[in-house]
């Protein structure tokens, strides 16, 4: 094999030639825009390593059926778990832009227009490729006016595309804990599933009084099985979830569990990241007119209520129900979700 | 001297003697509860240090003159520094806390009513003490009726008090920046002031299209002196803020700005917190009733927005300018900010 | 149920009534002990905290048999992994009591003596019931005469109890992976373990020429089934601890994985721990002699080095070999180590 | 201005175009090899961050004497804080790469020989410029031997060039704190320094018996002008440096004070993430040949203790008394260290 020299593997030569700050090309005093710049490139470069994680689980879960004794859910298990890690630190990061104050923007600041600290084209397609669906960006004329048209269209055309909760949602359909399976045994009534029922029961006579309204979202999530344009998972996805939620201590539902956390712990943190740089943008340039030609704050602060991408499974929460009260699952059902005798 | 002791000297008698789970008393299994007390045991010893730190600062900020010469403007900046780190410790202490899993919150919940995660006496106390006014408190009603009479009456008493922003709206005040000052030299015009006059020009240049509207609020703010009941900086006040934001080179603005920006990092911290606590408080309970008896989500997300104490000073960025436009000081007040010859 | 009230339920009236800061008693200034004694009483609830998961682990380690489906092993990972987390953020408190310069410790520190950083009781019960051994603990005579009577007999006492690593070495060696088990099917030659020749053979083919070294200590250590009073696992426990990190990614070996990797993990926590205190005494108190009688920095290095518990699990690293070249497991092994059909 | 568009700004074309796994090339499956990649181009691009603001700090300090009433030393104390901060984040970040497993790393490690995780120019030109000669370098033959013959040249070039802590003691030696100087006034007796004769009385009353050998070290380093080819500052900068930690509360030594605080705590976030470094490789790698032909853990480990840069500074710390004991100081020198009347 062929000699590998650490500059040469890396190709520090393109990575630490790409640094050419505005404010050299007209001899201004600047310093402070090359930590914006390199803020940024690292930026990209730990977004382009989230895409790669994200890409090897989509592959993954894209298979028409996952073989469980395979390591798949594993690796999609803590690749989701290395992007949340990643996350973390992109969070972090924004403590050093915090070091650069407002009047040390304003030396290069106008320098820059019209590019701007959002129009990463890799943080949408990340977004787009999670889930997040055009019609569903906060402010999408703006976004959309912001970048080239052959940008814009590529955050287009990926509408079109499986997204990742998509994926999940496959996943979980096609699971046997929703409908009538012949792990459940013989279901007492005719068109009673023998679980689902029984789960109302003890979830009803565990709520308050003044949580019963919640009855009325419950029997819309897991007993109404209609097409519903602004939801993603199907009533059997949802039914799925729950239940992976319930019963996570069976070995088989272990890893599934784990999967929906970190799918959680990834719009937290992605929102945790937009709220924080929303702060640090409204911190830097209050109500001047940012470098992408709006008043960033506002934008960001709708992304971070309207940009979750897993809020069905984070709504799942509050159907749960005491671990000591749940229904004792049939033999075939416990025997498929442990390891054989 | 006595001998001291480690144990004895911090007490841990007490301090290891002051965990008594609930479901122990009922002889129920629930592991994590052991979790929940310790962790908010450790955010009440961090606020009671937090309130430490705080009063010594205003204790300071209350001088009516604060001698420039000595150590005293270096213990504000040094101790705001320290409550800044540990605003950043419990924030990240949170990530402790959602270890903690919904299911495993529901084994012990239901024997906390009506304790609460945010009937912290402490946390309140600081929040009122920074500045915040009963008036001004999210859901005043709520949070007033999940308080014993006692611990309610005290909140409300600390309305009566000078809080820090109070102390630090006098400080700027008597500075000499706002007014005729003998620094500022000789009036060019009568009623006109040397500087000010001066910077409205400059910052009125700097102004693209789109940004004039700023210039309705500059003049309400640093050129109508009036009483506002809903603001608590002084017109004086926020010119000698922006003073040393613009000229915070001049070694006598040295402190003075660190202390601006500690200010607002304290607010900062203190909102994501807020904001990560919402999070986790929703995680774990979505519309499930929460052991205050609210949905605890609606109240922090409100708070959140509401509770920020130093916004006064953090609007000040919208009306910087460029730091190679900003007006030369006359030599009076250049010698007044730096060292003697 | 009785009502609960928040500051009853978390007996803050003991928790905030435990600092009696030195200098108050005779009424000297010096503003950082208070400081000092919270974040030692922060530290103190933590390591309680990290007392009681690891206990429930140790109790269910303690099993002559855990059983694969029920959630046990979760639980023994998840804590494991919480523990991790407490550790992480003990380590970043040092940071706050690194906002105490060393002129502000000196205006108390004499105060204190003999009491001394590094007398937690807690830690030191830490550390033995994880594996420690007095024998093994730097220094032994020191930190034996820095204690009352009472506290150097409970942790020589506990010398005597099963520790943490003691009963990982019980689970890994009643494992079925290190010697012969119908699992494994027929044995080719008598007395020659079918996988571990075979392995022995694949790892001997990947050395290079400079680590042929290597085959010395794994002969010893794979092969050479002797007592030594200095290693706690045995040879079948390295075998099986070895199998689990190769094989991990079969769904059986899924959790053992992870728990052994949270054991070193923690082993590294704690070592970082040790390493930034170390230094921060160091920065602290220079040469000058510790509250406790010592110059700690000393003390801190060399119990950095020898303190680490898991040293026999991080060494199989070494022996470790690509996956493409492992061996194929027999049916029968593949089918115990996944879910049944 | 011409129009700036973010991702040719950025030149993302170079920095996203710069991945090139190894594994790719021979189309061998080694999925973490990319995070490998950008995990040590996002370490370099903030190496390259870092230098630029060490650049300039030097370009500062390398004045023969800097303007006290201008910004400088304020650039020069933020700057160096925004390089902890960011030595910070690369700590952090190992905490990234720990998520590859051993058994992943085997996937494409020998595809990387002789390449090795320290061979990072920037990183040795970083210490080089801060002060770490080649002759203190540890196993200076073997890192020698892996670069190649011009980037040793370079690196041994830099023993020719004033590095930091060369331009921080002649900043400190031309200090008036050290000498005589008008500002302390008459001396009462020829040639006895009015108050570092009065502080080593102070200093001396201070000591316990235990301590009394620091006289040795004190006396040496405080009262002996001699040329010390194993030392940097001077005898006149160690005094500067003591007095400054001493008197820090006088308004011309604040910044002074942070900046050697500063300075530390560089040499404390390279020393902790040396170790973190050594750690992870050590997990990885165990006795294995590590890609740049040696078991990196022994290099780095000592490499982590005898790297330190500003050691001379650190150990003053030692010779620090309590602030109430302090000598006054003569009115002069007051009026020098604050602001004018």
């Amino acid at each position: 094999m062929s000699n590998v020299y650490y500059g040469e593997y890396l190709q520090l030569d393109k990575v630490l030639g790409a640094q050419r700050p505005e404010s050299d090309l007209i001899n201004k005093e600047a310093h402070d825009e090359m930590l914006f710049i390199i803020i940024h490139q690292a930026y990209e470069l730990w977004f382009k390593q989230i895409l790669h994680e994200a890409g090897s689980v989509m592959t993954i879960m894209n298979k028409p059926k996952i073989n469980d004794n395979s390591p798949e859910l594993q690796l999609v298990a803590h690749r989701l778990y290395r992007v949340v890690e990643i996350l973390k630190l992109l969070v972090q990061q924004i403590d050093i832009i915090e070091t650069m104050t407002p009047l040390d923007f304003l030396d290069f600041r106008d320098l820059l227009r019209p590019a701007s600290g959002f129009q990463s084209m890799q943080f949408k397609i990340l977004e787009a490729k999670l889930g997040l669906k055009s019609k569903d960006r906060f402010g999408k004329e703006y976004y959309v006016s912001q970048l080239k048209p052959h940008d814009r269209q590529q955050i287009l055309d990926l509408d079109g595309e499986e997204t990742l909760i998509d994926l999940i949602n496959n996943w979980l359909t096609r699971m046997p804990f929703a409908n009538q399976d012949k792990l459940w045994g013989e279901s007492d009534q005719e068109g009673v599933h023998p679980f689902w029922a029984q789960y109302r029961e003890v979830y009803v006579s565990s709520l308050s009084d003044a949580e019963m309204n919640n009855m009325e979202t419950f029997d819309l999530l897991f007993f109404e099985d209609v097409e519903d344009p602004d939801r993603k998972l199907s009533m059997a996805a949802r039914r799925s979830a729950l239940f992976i939620m319930l019963y996570r201590g069976f070995p088989l539902l272990h890893l599934p569990y784990r999967i929906l956390g970190h799918l959680l712990e990834i719009d937290e943190q992605m929102a945790t990241w937009r709220y924080r740089h929303m702060n640090m943008v409204h911190r830097m340039i209050g109500k001047r007119v940012g470098t992408g030609g709006s008043t960033g704050k506002n934008y960001l602060k709708n992304a971070m209520d309207s940009h979750y991408i897993f809020t069905e499974l984070a709504e799942l929460t509050s159907f749960l129900t005491e671990r000591s009260k749940l229904p004792r699952l049939p033999d075939e059902m416990s025997a498929h979700l442990g390891f054989g005798a």
